[in-house]
């Protein structure tokens, strides 16, 4: 997605943002984690426009989140399918999940389950782990530039 | 932020991106985490318009996330500060982050390290877990209806 940002840093936050930093990404994302493949099907389920859906698609195939490809089930309609780089974005449609059912919880309790299939235990979550699997907190950690921070990234870390 | 969606899910997921599904509340939130708190340096830094960063800080400190008060280094200006809920969004961001150094890295190597701040090591990084602390891929995982879902949220889970 093009954007007018003056000041387009080279983060890695920013190069996750270029293609999933939007509303419409995210829930598509979203609906192709729970096996949604189609544009009908999206379109469907999410009530958005025709060229809105294509525009989204056609960013998300382009960077390489999603692949094209021809339907199993028919050989001909298409198929939207995370490919790895799309599956390693699990962890952030969780993270916002796990937001949402703690800070705004349905009345009638929680909406939706995740449930690790060999087990048949519910996951327990997304966490920031520390190198020996402790779950840290924000102010637990520090940001430390890295060799290819550039001066936008430095002057990002701080000291504020 | 209002949304032209006609079908309003009540999903966890929607409900966390109501208030931060955007790409300037993302890069707000991310600078919030690198302790950047004034009006005056999220804007020189994001290049971002005073109505547009206006908008989001409005958004987020209504939706309780970011909170407004006066600056202790001179008692008179503000300051936006993460509150309990704001720092439950750390996985978004780390999340982020780890999609964009594994597939947007730098040609110069990693950008930004988070280092525990207690150990001095490198943290791990973001994952999704089981309830006995493993690692877990998003194909390991199955989604069930809670007392929460409506019939929407049993038609996005499937199956497709």
């Amino acid at each position: 997605m093009s954007r007018a940002t003056p000041h387009h840093d080279d983060c890695s936050v920013t190069k996750a943002l270029d293609i999933i930093g939007d509303w419409w990404a995210l829930l598509i994302l979203r609906n192709a984690f729970h096996g949604m493949r189609t544009f009908d099907a999206l379109q469907k389920q999410l009530g958005i426009s025709t060229s809105v859906l294509s525009s989204r698609l056609k960013t998300m195939t382009e960077a390489g989140v999603l692949q094209k490809v021809v339907s199993k089930a028919d050989g001909r309609s298409f198929e939207y399918r995370l490919t790895a780089s799309g599956h390693d974005l699990y962890p952030v449609l969780v993270a916002l999940m796990q937001w949402g059912e703690k800070w705004r919880p349905s009345a009638k309790g929680q909406r939706l389950m995740l449930i690790e299939k060999a087990s048949g235990l519910p996951v327990q979550g997304v966490a920031v782990l520390a190198a020996d699997g402790r779950p840290l907190k924000p102010w637990d950690v520090a940001p430390v530039p890295g060799p290819g921070a550039d001066e936008r990234v430095r002057e990002l870390i701080g000291p504020h």
